[in-house]
């Protein structure tokens, strides 16, 4: 099966938006064995999307478009989509009825131009979108299909996966087995791990693939499989990832979808711990990604963000004289406030961080990206150091899961 | 002047990489009055590199193409071009001597590879790259060019700016005259704002576009023109965009590609203000925030997050009757976080949240996406309640710009 991907929308062509939609969808097409052919950004005009669509269906068997969905007049997808397909625009009431039990339940009115967004291509089939108001629209056409979603990421998303639409188009295009499998690591860059994990790579079989896709703090290896046979291709697959186990048993902190904060929350939660965090560079940011997961109340209580040397004096009893002699940025202080965060938050363990995150502010001695760390409990303390580079947002983040994986490996070695 | 935009690789067409290059390249010809018509992403395949040719010289006076010139197997776009012109690859000694003095500079040994980078289509133009080996090509047909550049971003922005890549676009084509301008709004949703504007979308002249970019929380508009005149344009457009500001002046927070988080910093340090935030259901995320904004060490303190009941009686005071009689999520509750929060964090301003994020842990008259928001200063504290729906992360990231938006609305209503 071959894929196309379309995005209708002229903040993208004036460089406004980054388009990481196509991006997430290439994935999920490569996950069901397709292979993505073109991807390309039209303006909102309907005989340029006309000119899209043709240069897409010349090439694919599915043609994924994003945005111009919405409710505002530059929305013409669908007008472009109903002409294209000789088809025409008809009112839809089910859809209507959906927007005005969603509106009703948050007590928000309903206006003409969602009356607007009911007009669909009467031949149109409709995939559930549960976080917005504009449905999926799925037209076939000679055996080739469209779907056409709004550009909101996460409405495109949910048309995606819980509406459906990845699974419509699997089932409609191919018979293929695929498999997948994700490793999850933390601590060490994807050069070192091509390295550790050579003899297995270049051992591979032919159909199945090692993709290595990072991001700050974090590798993930995906291995992929084409072939005729399900449960033999799983087999072959389970062979490798046990293989790679085997090589990089300590960076591996999970598989799938599961995320380091979600996998350090079950890790705390299965061992009865609570945790807190005391921040400063990261400004709260490692406080986020631990609360972002799902029931996190289980095993975090809280944080205390201190961006101010006051406030490192005042909520966590980090000593004038550290502040003065040693800095902010020191080993010493991140211990303080690893003390003074088991004080005052009550938490059985205690992350403390603080740095120089940029873009300026750095000195001779420390210059920006110098970023000191500490895990903490009652009885003992842990402490790191980082040199990052001048990025403001990536030392934020690259910190914060850095932290995440010291919180991890300090609960497998002490509890 | 029309151009589009082609970008050569497959580990774009898999979502490996997320393609940066083309709104960098968007946002450099808009600069000088080029209208970008299409973006396009193909396959490292010659005959895909061709029809990707085709159809931008169908729509575009210049095509910029990135990608594929490296010194690897992979890099088959200079051959694409030499057969596409009909030219023929060279040897060329200029740029091996280049390289050559390059490296020798640094003392690393030249490869086979960087001679097989110096054969170049007889008939190109060279656009010097001084941050790396693989110069630019520039090659005219009919009228139209095609400029040619590595993927490595920036190479390619060396070969734009200090290569001279872009005066060469602009000086070769007679050019129209752009103008855009982005108004930034807060408060409202995309529908609501369309209505409120109505009488401008509606009676705008032909040649000026308006388009709606909602996010959370924020919607931005923008409007953009072609014309032959660029001053009598800017002054179209400024008119359009006063027009906009008279209907709705409380919503816009600021213009171009300011943030929310940035215009309410120099608010507050225009006002010689501080700001500290007492977060529970956004965990964090509204600290993040504010923080990310390069120097908020100048109004921004620090935070407390009481996530759990004890931590906002212990740490901010809230009563163990206000929380068991009205509950965590309160009015009554918020109010006594702004006053705790105030005390603790000794801060000018301090806003609080709490709520239930979701998915799950809401009751029957407490549902899911129930938050409460206070801002106050020690003189007076304003209240907003929200009903949100089930998700999670947009729930957190909707309230936290929604909280950013009351401050800024509280900081002009008082100071």
């Amino acid at each position: 099966m071959k894929a196309a991907i379309l995005t209708i929308g002229d903040e993208i062509l004036i460089g406004q938006i980054t388009d990481t939609n196509s991006g997430w969808l290439a994935r999920k097409m490569n996950d069901i064995g397709a292979e993505v052919v073109r991807m390309m950004s039209v303006a909102d005009d309907i005989a340029d999307i006309h000119r899209g669509f043709d240069q897409a269906f010349e090439l694919a068997d599915i043609v994924l478009v994003t945005g111009g969905l919405g409710p505002t007049k530059d929305d013409i997808t669908k007008m472009a989509m109903s002409e294209y397909f000789d088809d025409e625009l008809k009112f839809h009431q089910p859809s209507y009825d959906l927007i005005e039990r969603m509106f009703n339940k948050r007590g928000i009115p309903l206006r003409d131009s969602h009356r607007v967004q009911c007009f669909l291509p009467s031949k149109a089939t409709l995939i559930e979108n549960n976080m917005g108001t504009a449905q999926g629209i799925w037209m076939e056409y000679k055996g080739k299909a469209l779907l056409s979603m709004p550009g909101i990421p996460y409405e495109m998303k949910a048309i995606m996966k819980t509406g459906g639409g990845l699974e419509k188009i699997r089932t409609t295009f191919s018979s293929k087995a695929i498999a997948h499998r994700t490793i999850l690591t933390a601590g060490e860059g994807e050069t070192t791990i091509a390295s550790l994990i050579e003899s297995v790579e270049s051992n591979l079989p032919d159909h199945i693939k090692l993709a290595f896709l990072p991001s700050l703090g974090r590798v993930r290896l995906r291995l992929s499989g084409l072939s005729d046979n399900q449960t033999k291709l799983e087999q072959e697959i389970t062979l490798e990832v046990n293989k790679i186990n085997e090589l990089i048993p300590d960076l591996i902190f999970g598989y799938g979808n599961e995320t380091l904060e979600s996998a350090v929350g079950t890790l705390l939660k299965s061992k009865n711990l609570t945790i807190g965090t005391c921040e400063s560079c990261t400004g709260g940011f490692l406080s986020h990604i631990i609360s972002s997961v799902p029931g996190a109340s289980a095993y975090y209580d809280g944080s205390i963000v201190s961006y101010s040397y006051t406030l490192k004096e005042k909520l966590l009893n980090v000593s004038s004289q550290t502040l003065n002699q040693e800095g902010a940025v020191s080993e010493a202080t991140v211990r303080e406030m690893v003390e003074g965060g088991l004080l005052q938050l009550n938490t059985d363990i205690v992350v403390s961080i603080s740095g120089i995150a940029g873009p300026s502010g750095g000195t001779v001695e420390k210059p920006v990206g110098t970023i000191w760390l500490a895990v903490g409990n009652s009885f003992t303390t842990q402490t790191s150091k980082l040199q990052l580079g001048k990025n403001r947002e990536k030392n934020i983040e690259y910190t914060a899961y850095y932290a995440l994986n010291m919180v991890r490996k300090f609960v497998l070695h002490h509890y």
